[in-house]
């Protein structure tokens, strides 16, 4: 299973729409990517790092779960573009991007 | 549902033993955290970045579940400090902790 995560890093100043984020910009990855392998997505709002008083490191992950790295790289290849070009419309932090594989 | 997710950077020069971290580590944690909350973990190997021939941000990322953020404050409260300190024994990483609510 490979996991894609969206990391949103909490720099001081920046904003984030998390209402656009879950209402239009993940049905926009679903309509576009669901053909193309993506199984499911998740949407983490950061609360707090270890100590419950610090600042969590990232303002908010979104996760998309495909079977293979093939599929990925297929559905970015085909849709990143306009995916990624929604991104202004919610936030402006530049999000760091992680594909994993679950051991 | 809470999300604790520990991620390592991907630091040059720096070791990450995967074969501990699976088969020691996070049985440890289970161990400790099962009867306070943990609900499962997840283990993740760093691939790529969203370029396929881009290093991944992160060398590895672990996960727990927990129902609420008190269990996990209570669980890292009671067994933090031996969890933690098996850390040495996989990786010279300081990892960076996040807890988020799945919205």
């Amino acid at each position: 299973m490979i996991k894609v995560s969206v990391l949103y890093p909490n720099e001081e100043g920046k904003k984030f729409d998390m209402d656009y984020y879950t209402g239009k910009h993940m049905p926009l990855v679903h309509s576009r990517m669901d053909s193309m392998g993506l199984l499911r997505t998740e949407v983490e709002k950061g609360v707090s790092g270890a100590d419950p008083s610090a600042p969590a490191p990232f303002v908010a992950i979104g996760v998309l779960y495909f079977n293979t790295v093939e599929e990925v790289h297929e559905a970015f290849k085909t849709h990143g573009r306009e995916v990624m070009g929604d991104i202004p419309n919610y936030t402006d932090i530049s999000p760091q991007i992680q594909i994993s594989e679950i051991v």
